[in-house]
């Protein structure tokens, strides 16, 4: 059995993935840390959690063999710069080294990266674009949740160089994305019954979103070494839905010409394309009918629905998921088993919750 | 005081028109109709209503001066026609005086229309936007409610020539668009936290949208003189939200080179061009920070926030508005209002029911 | 035009006061007054009030006929003291005024009342069982929701002496009864999608209750000059519902023996004694089936259901209303214009925004 | 690996119970029924539901060693007659085989019962309150989601001789209890942001709870012999809350004289003999602060409060359970794994999906 510790488990991902290894046969929980929350039993702090018998620590405390780390940017690489440099696998599930750059850091965050020297040791963690290198690395870059619902509706048709570099990636997501931090914006009186959308400056999952589908564009090495910027000029809007879980992700492309059949014969030859791409993988699902968050809520499915504009020529794909499983820990556990050689649906395996 | 008729008020629409009109100083109901609930107080349909001692009627009863008709498409033409003939007043809430082109309809519902003699009577009621047919007509076509949202958003660019043609237009409704009707997508199980696209393969707000803003569109005229088909080329997604009322839409399009300032200074130039487009209006309100429908809800104002996303050069516009109030009855009212010589805002002016 | 001053207009309450008076045609808002937002523009706090030209200030600004208070407890008896005491008439929000006797305050808060004195002369502003003393004082004790939920439910059966002592109070309430402060509990995560009790151990509410039921129980002096307790013995459990405006609240009573006719007959019989209870009321309605919340949403009615459960000889009272309204704001105002010998339905005959 | 059929698949129990089946490892469900989807794939029925390939037939197919009949009362008893006959082992959801007196039937709904017959054979499937006869019998009648978090909450207190006959439940419901049939109560529109009492005439969960209550009387027997009727004289009122699963019961009862301590020691006395109750049960928690539905969510524990109301002297106990897990479906999979001889766990341990 596998030993786990849990840095800051007392936010909604910490939870999570305590809820989710406690069905993993190869993993036992042994320590879990909170700042706030220190010293309590973790069953008082999340009832949902008396299974455990555990109490919320300062610091992570005796020998684990992995950790997942739910802190905020800056404390996170700090938290567990150490522990990869003693050797231990992490899954770090911040923003901390998903960025290849640390100029991007000093960009967004206005202060130096904490940890830069461990910046090519991290594998980015979307396990089914990026599976070789998570296997190959101690150190994973857990995706976003929204990088994750674009990144995984958008690679089929970037990858066959069926779109151009016009992306737009209008997402919904339910208020647990904001954490369990207490906030106006999350207050239910404000929450309830509403939807506004936030961040139209710029959100921080969009250079990330940017990285790595620049990463995929066609040609994009060529264009790199040809001097010209990375291809794809994405608009990221993200909306905050009266909900507990769950983000959809509604994305825009213009078609390349002459690359998919024209006219109603063009969404079924999408979908064909999506469904060869992800044949395989277990937790990606090409559906043939708009899917809703609820199909995944609590599992760790992302369900992707591509379709053809006829009348604008435009690639629509619409994905869902569970900002909390497949968009946070159930990706992160995913990734411990594709590091660890297991396979990787173990203790991931359960149906969505619905309704 | 005017004799106010409503046909089908027992669906939301219908029964919205009936909210509002009893606080209006100059209007009073005298007639209700309904198919399935006729015959019984409109107070036991409706225990909101239960301040009216009317009876839900198979047909409109008595002489009205006015009538507003809130049933389904076909129905509602059949119904109307003969009062429209008969010199009464109508606002038509359904699709069937939207479209200018009887084709256009045979197109979406595979029937031929029932009333085209009475097309080029109608006027198209987005008030801000068409004030001056709406005052000299005596039938109004009352927009559609993602209609309204995004034409009220991205008029004042598509004016000043700030925006190419490739328009999308993501929205986002509260489930009472779909109506009173019972439908599985609208069963609480089903819709209660969850998000999900639908109609992706053309909802029949399309046409309306694109008809108006080809309408606006600069240089239309001589486009069309040329040969040329309507400029601009919609993308259109509907999203079904969990909560009852409210519509958030998120417009994007590219911006023309050369009309608005580059960089920081472009969202604050852009408001400026909305404030003043706007300015005077009562129902439409620029503001400076994205909304939330909840500022909204039970009144009939729609916030309109543009910006632009300068890494990308698009023009984004938020707007929310109240899906049964500015997206349905409220916009009827006003029309009437507009109809009928009196100031816009009477019967109207109820701030929204925040929280 | 009555000048308006709204005490803590930052706080649900208080944001429904100038939503309400908004459309109230003998009143004007001309100050109001907030401790965290002072110096911003009331509609930069909410932008559903930019209706109002209005800065928020620390203290009441200028001279004002009446004052609205919807400050907590404490702070609300020190700041409307001074104004009581020169003349100007105050509806007071908080518990402040409600218990006769100053020392229910010391044993429920710890600390003495800060202004005893004034005690005597306010009245309970629960209009419908008491106008004739709100129409006489200058200083009201507005109800707390619950209790006005309750006490309207259960003083037509206390007053005909129909029911015994052992009362029930399980009432159910949406979250914004909790406050726009900030807590876990209300945090949109934790409180939608669940359901929970809270207050245990004993709701400040409680008192409230017991105080004015005891009030109308038959023959409450005569036992009191004998020596005995007050009569009601009532267990109160409040309950937070994952919605955001409404309180239903079910009451349970054991009938007195032989004051209401056996069997199918009690039910109806119950329901004549509270239709004639409430003949002429405006705002409260006895109906004919159990009601919803959402049918007194935004609005200022209280919707009663009576009925007699016959297998077990107990009388159980269902009753709805808008806990910001008729529970807070709608009855504030009530309570204003029975003061002011105006109409009581001044400005509060909106139907209720249903669905 | 026990072969399983699932009558009715396509409800909102069916579907739950195929869910959890999904994740024991004794268990593979080989059959599933329905009758409107006939013919479909179960994925094409539910999209979580994929990781099946099982088609929806219309009467049981091939042989099968254990069937949940998930049906309606009437229907059910007549589909699992003849397989308990034949020697099936059954789990009945629905109210058919719960009532051990065939006239209670006729009383409740008209028509004499299917096969009063079978009656004798079937064992109430509380398991924590009757394990014995689960154990012992092939024909369990599963408790409604109501008895269920009712009888956990009164049982330890009724089997001590704490508390008086004077019970009242009011419960509150999440949506999905009212099943996946379309009906207005439960249209998005109608049931979000609002809450009701309804069945205030008699819900058919009452003669159940009234049942077992009675069966777990001290003196039951004593009292039957002594030709007195049953002991428990039981109000019981249902709330339909907007949110899709959970039950919230709160249960109210006056303690007998003398049982408990007085004062502030009554609360921990009670919260003692509860703990002591269930001490070892695996899906019955006592706690020490009052629960929330979430804290259930999906999973099938019931969490229970019991305190005293001091100034009442009365009894209040609040239980939270998942009416489609604690309360239907995890409940029969408990009751499946106890009659064949399994730890109760299996398949039923993971943590609630909080939040």
């Amino acid at each position: 059995m596998l030993k786990i510790g849990i840095i800051n488990v007392t936010g909604y991902a910490g939870a999570e993935l305590a809820r989710l290894l406690y069905n993993h046969p190869e993993a036992r929980i042994t320590s879990v840390t909170g700042r706030s929350e220190a010293g309590k039993p973790l069953a008082a702090v999340f009832p949902h959690l008396a299974c455990y018998d555990l109490t919320v620590e300062p610091e992570i405390a005796g020998s684990v063999d992995f950790v997942f780390s739910a802190l905020p940017h800056a404390a996170s690489a700090q938290a567990v710069a150490p522990l990869v440099r003693a050797g231990v696998s992490v899954v770090d599930l911040s923003v901390d080294f998903r960025w290849r750059n640390a100029e991007t850091y000093v960009e967004w965050y206005g202060n130096s990266h904490p940890a830069p020297d461990l910046l090519p040791r991290a594998a980015y963690g979307l396990t089914e674009l990026n599976r070789d290198a998570v296997r190959a690395s101690k150190l994973i870059a857990n995706p976003g949740c929204y990088p994750e619902s674009a990144l995984l509706a958008l690679a089929p048709a970037v990858k066959a160089g069926s779109i151009g570099p016009d992306i737009i990636v209008d997402s919904k997501s339910g208020v647990s994305g904001a954490g369990r931090g207490l906030a106006l914006q999350t207050h239910f009186g404000e929450a309830a019954e509403s939807v506004s959308a936030y961040a139209l400056e710029g959100h921080f999952h969009l250079p990330e979103m940017v990285q790595e589908l620049a990463r995929m564009w066609p040609q994009a090495e060529a264009d790199l070494e040809a001097g010209q910027p990375p291809s794809p000029k994405v608009t990221f809007t993200p909306h905050l839905i009266p909900m507990t879980r769950g983000i959809l992700s509604t994305c825009y492309a213009p078609l390349m010409p002459g690359r998919l059949p024209a006219g109603e014969a063009a969404g079924p030859a999408v979908r064909d394309l999506y469904h060869e791409f992800y044949a395989g993988e277990p937790f990606v699902k090409v559906v043939d009918a708009p899917p809703a968050t609820k199909h995944t809520r609590g599992n760790n499915m992302c369900l992707v629905y591509p379709t053809v504009d006829t009348r604008t020529e435009r690639l629509v794909v619409v994905s869902v998921l569970d900002n909390l499983v497949k968009g946070a820990a159930g990706q992160a556990i995913q990734n411990m088993n594709a590091m660890l050689g297991l396979p990787e649906t173990l203790g991931l395996d359960a149906p969505a919750v619905y309704p």
